[in-house]
């Protein structure tokens, strides 16, 4: 994501300690204390409108999202000032550390939704559906936990696709055309409505956790 | 397929002893014997355009067509009359008998090519990609062995992703929108080149056979 910096990015990210939590570590293992019974964690948020959707959307669940950037994260969390429910939380750092975060089986649910799809072949293990990735997704999430995929993106899609299989991931449901059905239950957001208005097909997948041992 | 009655079409099949396998279960475990390293087998002929390109491109590879209406069938034979070298064999029978006629472990490749995607539910087990088919196509083919599968149609496309990833299938290569970029080695026919011309995108993917224990 190409974006200019922001010089109030830093103090924007300070002044929201109503969702921004600077220490993710020390909650590990302990974020039931929120009080949700399903922990949802939105890996790679970007400005944040999906998080705001459906973190509004969905007030029963706990959603967290992820996000590196910290111009991205500083303008998530100014859009979000007036549309923060207290099931959502922001979580500034890379996605790297998500094990460090999380304990093992403690996540529901994680959302990959337009991943930024790193096509050269150089950035490959910048892809958050890289090997490396799936692996610590797997030891977080619970063992009927699964990933949510949308992408605009085919070769991101194909890509993935085949490193969940590799892997040992479930395909549990796919769709190569998202929108040709209605599904009020996943919020659209302006990025995603672009592609439509092009007519342009929304890939989503679901993948559940393999069965097997993990190989770190 | 809908198709009229084709009052010749006994009379065709029975001409053609050049490539039509009359009796394939006598083969079981002998297909080698034609002379050809690579066993091809196209479940679901049709009118036999696929086999008839594929054959003719690859004479180092026994293309064997798998066709259960009689009238395409017929059709195939029909046209195929000058375009028949020696390693294309056509086999008129239901592919539900595909372990009678192949000797475990004796096919290379099984290629789905624009299969019937029987759209309705009360018609799952006549795809294709149905469970019982898959177990079939896991006991006839090599354990290096692969399904080749390609469609138009975006349902059965998913339908089929899932159902191989249940069946422990591994999902080698994956295309959204095949004919993206150019492939030679792979014919197009006029069937695919209608859905070409309306700028709709070829599924296609290639899944290999599993590691475990088959499930009969």
């Amino acid at each position: 994501m190409r974006m200019r910096k922001k010089p109030w990015a830093k103090d924007m990210i300070q002044q929201r300690t109503d969702c921004v939590i600077s220490d993710p570590a020390t909650l590990k293992g302990d974020w039931s204390s929120f009080g949700y019974d399903i922990i949802v964690v939105e890996v790679g948020a970007g400005k944040g409108d999906y998080w705001i959707g459906m973190g509004n959307k969905n007030p029963e669940e706990l959603w967290i999202a992820v996000e590196k950037n910290i111009d991205a994260s500083a303008i998530a969390l100014k859009k979000s000032i007036n549309h923060t429910k207290e099931n959502m939380k922001f979580i500034v750092g890379d996605v790297d550390k998500i094990d460090l975060w999380f304990e093992d089986n403690e996540v529901d649910r994680i959302h990959l939704n337009f991943s930024d799809p790193w096509p050269k072949k150089a950035h490959t293990k910048r892809r958050l559906t890289y090997d490396t990735f799936l692996n610590k997704y797997q030891k977080v999430l619970k063992k009927d936990g699964c990933i949510i995929m949308k992408t605009d993106n085919a070769k991101l899609f194909e890509y993935s696709l085949v490193t969940f299989s590799e892997n040992k991931w479930f395909l549990k449901e796919v769709s190569v055309d998202f929108r040709r059905e209605t599904h009020d239950e996943d919020v659209i957001t302006e990025y995603e409505n672009n592609f439509m208005q092009l007519d342009q097909p929304i890939y989503r997948a679901i993948f559940q956790v393999p069965t097997g041992e993990i190989n770190d």
